[in-house]
């Protein structure tokens, strides 16, 4: 066994209600996709976007991951195969973006915000869900700019699925090459 | 000893280098402007705008407190009486804002993001300093909005160092009140 | 599916550095049996007693979380399926035992004492690895005592890796039983 | 100003409750020493050996810090001046260490094990109060003893608050010049 054992982590963030019916179906379809590239999915282990995503990487094959807030492995949702429980409440915010090598966020209120914003910081690849009138939120807002000028780079948008996991994993690769 | 020996803890997050010369005199300012309310000044204790409210604050009498995102004491800057070096990296933004009974942000890039969208998660209230052009950045794009719907109220908005710990500490006074 | 996807989490603490040859030995068969009894096993993800039982697991088609101090996936050893890095330094030890259901101890020095104080203060049964000359450390000096008074039991003990596996699946198992 | 503002950090851990007379007036009495000799208290916010060594300090006119486990400051005793709300649960325990130059250790479970185990870790002296039959716990246990062989020094030992301060003080004078 001579080569890593990790393949490519992507985090989906978003809403723990969903919004509305597309805003779980795109979830759901970002999870399948997320599994059927061969990715692990990286998520708050809580309801809404994180349970549809999960619910979909796992019908796919795929293996899910959950950060949790609480301290209880019994916070997570029923989809998720590895459960990290943190007891570090938000503040575990910070620790679902540093398990990325990508993140795609799905709508989302004041905690995707801060996770967005953590993804920049750490130099992670955003990709933000667009669509109105069914996504909305911070991915909606963000989409296509900038949180500062420490980066060249803008956060990444897509409206499909299928889309967005692409253009993550194209991105990922791209910097996986720059650092050799 | 019958009272609580706890003041009031203000935050107040930014820049750590310092935009321009306006922006480090209203950080300096607010500084002064909390150590004669009589509160403790709580900051990352990094430079920029968290050195300027610092020495302000240590300047006045007041006490100054330092949430390091390194393990070693000597990252924080010169005007810190205490030091809490966190070795959490970025993850301490969320420590910075719970460690306050309301926050003023100056500017900001991501990291001040972060601490906005923490403060407003936590029902912390958030007093943003605007100002153009000398003050830019997230304070000035969030002034007089809200994060998300799950507040009723919103981020508030000041233009000077007096203004801004004066309408802060009234509003830590009317949520202590309503909590009885 | 109406089942939780999740299976146990067992923790395999130890030493950074492997001792000597049998403590490398009982750490892969350990890891091995973990793989075995379908748990998933979770680790710091660093060298000597963690690589070795993610080694020991990997080849018998075991699943592999790593839980990092640094922030960056390359400090994981190369057989960690899942790396959450978190950024916390010597901090995450919490984590790691909070992500697991039970922990076993294999010697171990500072690092692996605090992890076994919190497994202790997190009511999660241990089980200590026991064997002079070779495993020496925390996990000899502490088998089959009292952290304090909180808890009822002891840390288990054992000196085979069959017999550490088992006893702790079945301890698992106990107190699922009384928590209903 | 050209120096720095802060003052040495003692922290001192111990048991939540206290066991016995003879403890919590050791406690207290360490925390007039600290304040004697211009420390400022680090503690852990809560009851017991902590509340013991902040009131004593505050009376002495000392600088009282909590380093809570929840996100609330009404958790802490009413001794504490400034108080860090970290939301981390036990996981602070890894920040009141860091936060420390020295450790003083009186009695003590769980908790403070993890926190004897961290200070070793970091590099931090230690003093562990002994006399027997009032201390009992981890600080009588450990006293004079290593943690393991990463350091050439050991667990110091004091039986009187005035000694215990004295000889940490020392050690921490020892160090920052052998650093220069």
């Amino acid at each position: 066994m001579h080569q890593r054992a990790r393949r490519y982590q992507i985090a989906v963030c978003g809403d723990s209600e969903i919004q509305n019916k597309e805003q779980g179906e795109i979830a759901y379809a970002i999870g399948r996709e997320i599994a059927r590239q061969g990715c692990t999915l990286i998520q708050g282990g809580r309801g809404g976007v994180m349970e549809a995503a999960a619910r979909g990487c796992l019908e796919c094959g795929g293996l899910t991951v959950a950060i949790l807030p609480s301290a209880s492995f019994s916070e997570a949702n029923r989809y998720s195969q590895v459960v990290i429980p943190t007891g570090l409440g938000w503040t575990r915010n910070s620790l679902v973006v540093l398990a990325a090598d990508g993140v795609i966020a799905i709508g989302g209120r004041g905690g995707t915000l801060s996770e967005i914003a953590y993804a920049w910081m750490y130099g992670k690849p955003v990709v933000a869900i667009t669509g109105e009138p069914s996504i909305q939120g911070w991915s909606s807002i963000l989409a296509g700019k900038k949180i500062d000028d420490r980066r060249d780079d803008i956060i990444l948008s897509a409206n499909s699925a299928e889309e967005a996991v692409k253009i993550l994993i194209k991105e990922i690769n791209n910097r996986r090459e720059k650092m050799g």
